[in-house]
């Protein structure tokens, strides 16, 4: 057991570094250091590819230029090889689109004295709909029109609360 | 290198076999085997415990009864130490509270020919209120009347589409 008990720090720190790079896009390239050539798998919105190669193509093809990035928690845990994993959740925004919530999932792998990123898992909290949907938001509006000491529905609009990320 | 190239079926199968375990009250305790006494890490909510005693002690004190769950996503990664690591993405409602989105991170770690569940990380996708919020739903309803020829606003009900989560 070689755990590292720095993970915290580590986790934080990685993630303040990662982002500075992939969030701006005259750095983004730069990217490539953090993986291995070989040895480094990403998942991106559920497609697998492997090797910074093939990462490095992946990023590049992220057209945005601009990226507002919350980050809303951090949680790293210490791994039995001296790496750490590292869970992300947030939120980002690329250039005008709506602001997304967002997970990702890092493994740092040790290596002489420093760490590259063994596993690389990203996701846009988006669900699918489907028949046992959750409830949805909605608003509907009423007009009551007087009639003979009751009343009467005159107007009724109906919306679900759903909203297009153009 | 000993990649298990049937992650894809193992991050699948664990996943249905874990919440079938988790979501069943009268089963929730048989979680126990699936964690190492001493080299299980589970952060919860940001919170991190080890060994399965003090998981076992923190599943045990959730105390809702139904659990209606919905997977989104769930992806998984080979590990070079024949492990897998697994991300899901889904919904849950617990009891009659709103369903809520929530990702759980899983590390396996091949043991003797099975599997013992070495990283968990559980969150749910809430995000902290900021005076840098994105953009919140709301819905306002306007009745205009006429005047003069124009119109004047005589009612305006504006409310942000946020809900209790009781």
């Amino acid at each position: 057991m070689t755990l590292n008990l720095q993970y915290e720090a580590i986790g934080k720190g990685f993630v303040q570094q990662y982002y500075a790079l992939f969030d701006d896009p005259n750095q983004r390239r730069n990217l490539a250091n953090m993986y291995n050539v070989e040895l480094s798998f990403m998942t991106f919105e559920g497609v697998q590819i492997q090797g910074a190669p093939k990462i490095m193509e992946k990023i590049a093809s992220l057209t945005f230029q601009k990226i507002n990035r919350i980050i809303t928690a951090v949680d790293s845990q210490p791994m039995f090889d001296g790496g750490v994993l590292i869970n992300v959740l947030g939120r980002l925004q690329t250039d005008e689109d709506l602001p997304h919530a967002y997970v990702q999932t890092f493994v740092l792998k040790p290596i002489e004295g420093s760490f590259f990123v063994q596993h690389d898992c990203f996701r846009l909290v988006l669900h699918d709909t489907a028949d046992d949907d959750p409830p949805h938001a909605y608003s509907q509006v009423f007009v009551l029109k007087p009639l003979g000491g009751s009343f009467f529905v005159q107007h009724d609009i109906f919306r679900l609360g759903i909203h297009d990320s153009a």
